[in-house]
């Protein structure tokens, strides 16, 4: 596969050279920050004229100066100065190029968009591919990159593209104690050579990563994009945030990547024709992709809802209904036995099973309930939103929840209605046990909606 | 006003017994854990036969055995014996009586709404006025109640009903960092007595309460709560979460408090015939809430968006528009002022205005592009998505905008992506300024933009 060979200095140099990196503080700094932080372990090159060493490292005035070879070099410099340094790069045989430099297309305007054609032929000429201008390049935890400090550390199966950098690090972190973790992330910038269609590309056929998720605000490329992405939700799960979706927002998405997004209906009818789950809002993109991360590829839409608070479980009950799925009728038999062991007032053995105020000091109860329940045949999967009074039950609350998922083998989801529902620990052992955790009822249930119809149109199709 | 004088004893009580209280563990301790958490200054009155000493209290045999007066009694014994206490409430004169005690008519079948029907008679023979049974009752911090230990200590100028207890403690807790607080709650249960119009009404009178907000499943006396609702919505704004509005969600309702749901679309046309915030989720809840606490009353529908990151910048904007906001168009003059202070590359003097990733450095970017922003006469409001990075710059984003708010006087919104994005000190600095943070773009802008057209339709019609 060609791109993907194409793509092995960006993902696993072997040396860096950050030209144009700030002596003192600034924006630039980051890159090496992170690089530091992520505990690469290839060779770095600052290159700054003015600087003889850069946080410890020794400083070089120009790429030609560096002794040996540079497999990937980070641009830092200002606009102007971008095209003399990709020449010294090809002069340097550089293998690949990431342009963090701002000031190209997304300016408005052709001047820009002339310059990135420009940069674009340069890089073809010279047998380097570029990424950027306007990006903030790598995040690939297994091979110490970041350009960002504190990104997380511990790598995992979510692969990324994003048209906008500041968002891979918010989604990193944001994503952490959900349990996703990424295997790697790419900030597309203008996509002046690089684009969303290659990168998709290489993720889809990437084996560190198993589901793939991008924010775009538009595609410079639409049937190699097009292919791509059929490509990848073939073999894949993809989850979409679009943005740019409104005349305003396209307008937005313009001087931002400098990209054209094309309406939301468009994306709509691209949906129908690939399968990918897509999201509208921060919220949906981290809840689809904590959902389709978790959860198992066979899921059914007879929930069972078990719950403590019993206002929570009817609002539930709500949303499984306007979502188009079903809350569970229990047999007469699971009825009964659920009656056996719930305290007999303020509770319910119906569906939502209310487990009454009680169940945070006897959090047992919520095991014990899912094991009856996951005996009915006409229960496909479980929504609990429970917890344990104090820290250590929560954790039993927790703990047995896992267990119990580990042994009945249906798809659960958690709620975690804010910290003072399940803490940090807590929802560790969920997410580790593959139990989604969500903030709400109502958001776990959407998530959960979009992906259950998906997967059922995919494997009616028969290409799930 | 006869229901005000009639609840002084629930909120106001010199005495409180807790009828039943369990000697070792168990839920009913809670009653009392929370009377003391919170610091109540009147006597307290254990009544359990088989205990000397509860929590270091004297208890007593029998309600009859109490030296003095008996303002409020707490019911927590078995259903079987709600009847013979609340004839011992009679006779000992206790003024109100909360229930919490289950089996009543949430268990379905006639007898449990028979059975609540006798308990209203009895009450209403001897003068005493009656909440629930099935309910957890009152918190009214600055009266020193609370159902539950942990309950936040500082009063506010929200006050709530809540057709679910445990959502009451739920919200109390999540709307705390929001800088949302409680005058009061009420936990109104089954509603044999006491119900939804007398505490809204109730509510709508108190002069503690600025904003109302409710949880409701369904309505006793359908009449009498939209003449309530009514009378709330022409003094104060009201929230409305309103779930059981599907017909399983109907059904849930009734064996969780033994209510009439009522489908969704009557509650939107009562909306549009009364005017009250509609949330149809605990999130649309939170939002509502935060946003109506801390918004000035005149709106306008002009956003401009100021953002470090482009990309929830661009998703901003599609937000407002598929609401029926306006991404303000700023004047050439703006702009220009704007390019003056902004990085050359990266950046965009347009609304959305992005302040580039040197912003996370420079947080005074946020502050002054804000002010130049509010000399254009085409902006009404702000959305602010920024921050600092390391804690002391967050602060000081923080208070600057703090200032600018004071300063400039339009309203601001603030969007803090998980706490990576705004600490807890920094979103403490914002709330106390009167600005709303959300957990994002789209979160804030939802809520924004059904306050606002709340408020316009308010004014056009005179009754703001």
């Amino acid at each position: 596969m060609k791109s993907g060979e194409d793509l092995q200095p960006f993902f696993h140099p072997r040396s860096i050279a950050l030209v144009g990196i700030p002596r003192g503080g600034g924006a630039g700094r980051v890159f090496l920050q992170g690089l530091i932080d992520q505990g690469y372990s290839g060779e770095i090159f600052p290159v700054n004229p003015q600087a003889e060493f850069i946080d410890g490292l020794r400083a070089y005035p120009s790429l030609r100066e560096i002794p040996g070879e540079v497999d990937l070099a980070i641009l830092l410099v200002p606009a102007q100065a971008v095209k003399p340094v990709l020449l010294a790069c090809a002069e340097k045989k550089v293998k690949g190029v990431i342009i963090y430099t701002s000031g190209f297309g997304e300016s408005g305007g052709e001047e820009g968009k002339r310059r990135e054609e420009e940069l674009r032929e340069l890089g073809r000429g010279a047998g380097l591919r570029i990424l950027g201008p306007n990006c903030m390049g790598i995040y690939h935890p297994q091979g110490g990159m970041a350009f960002f400090p504190g990104m997380p550390k511990e790598p995992g199966r979510a692969g990324m593209i994003s048209q906008s950098g500041s968002l891979t690090i918010l989604v990193s972190r944001l994503a952490e104690p959900q349990g996703v973790r990424f295997s790697k992330m790419i900030s597309l910038g203008n996509e002046c050579d690089l684009n969303s269609a290659d990168l998709l590309q290489y993720l889809a056929g990437d084996t560190q990563t198993e589901v793939v998720a991008a924010y775009l605000e538009g595609v410079k490329n639409g049937p190699a994009f097009l292919s791509a992405l059929k490509a990848a939700c073939r073999r894949k799960p993809v989850v979409i945030w679009k943005s740019g979706r409104t005349p305003q927002g396209a307008r937005a998405a313009s001087s931002h990547t400098g990209s054209l997004a094309g309406s939301g209906m468009a994306w709509e009818a691209l949906r129908k024709q690939t399968g990918f789950l897509l999201a509208k809002s921060l919220e949906d993109y981290l809840d689809l992709l904590t959902g389709i991360y978790h959860l198992p590829r066979e899921l059914g839409k007879r929930m069972a809802i078990l719950s403590g608070p019993g206002g929570p479980a009817v609002s539930a009950t709500d949303a499984c209904e306007e979502l188009g799925l079903e809350v569970a009728e229990l047999q007469g038999k699971t009825r009964l036995r659920l009656k056996e062991i719930l305290p007999k007032t303020g509770t319910s053995a119906n569906n939502p099973v209310d487990l009454g105020l009680a169940s945070v000091f006897e959090v047992d109860l919520y095991h014990r309930a899912a094991e009856i329940v996951a005996e009915d045949p006409g229960v496909d999967a479980f929504l609990f939103m429970g917890r344990g009074a104090v820290p250590e039950e929560n954790w039993r609350y927790a703990a047995g929840l896992a267990a119990a998922r580990e042994r009945l083998g249906k798809p659960f989801l958690a709620v975690s209605m804010g910290d003072f529902y399940l803490d940090p620990k807590a929802r560790d052992l969920l997410v580790k046990a593959g139990i989604p955790v969500f903030s709400s009822a109502e958001r776990a249930l959407k998530a959960y909606a979009q992906i259950y119809f998906l997967g059922r149109r995919k494997w009616t199709n028969g290409n799930s």
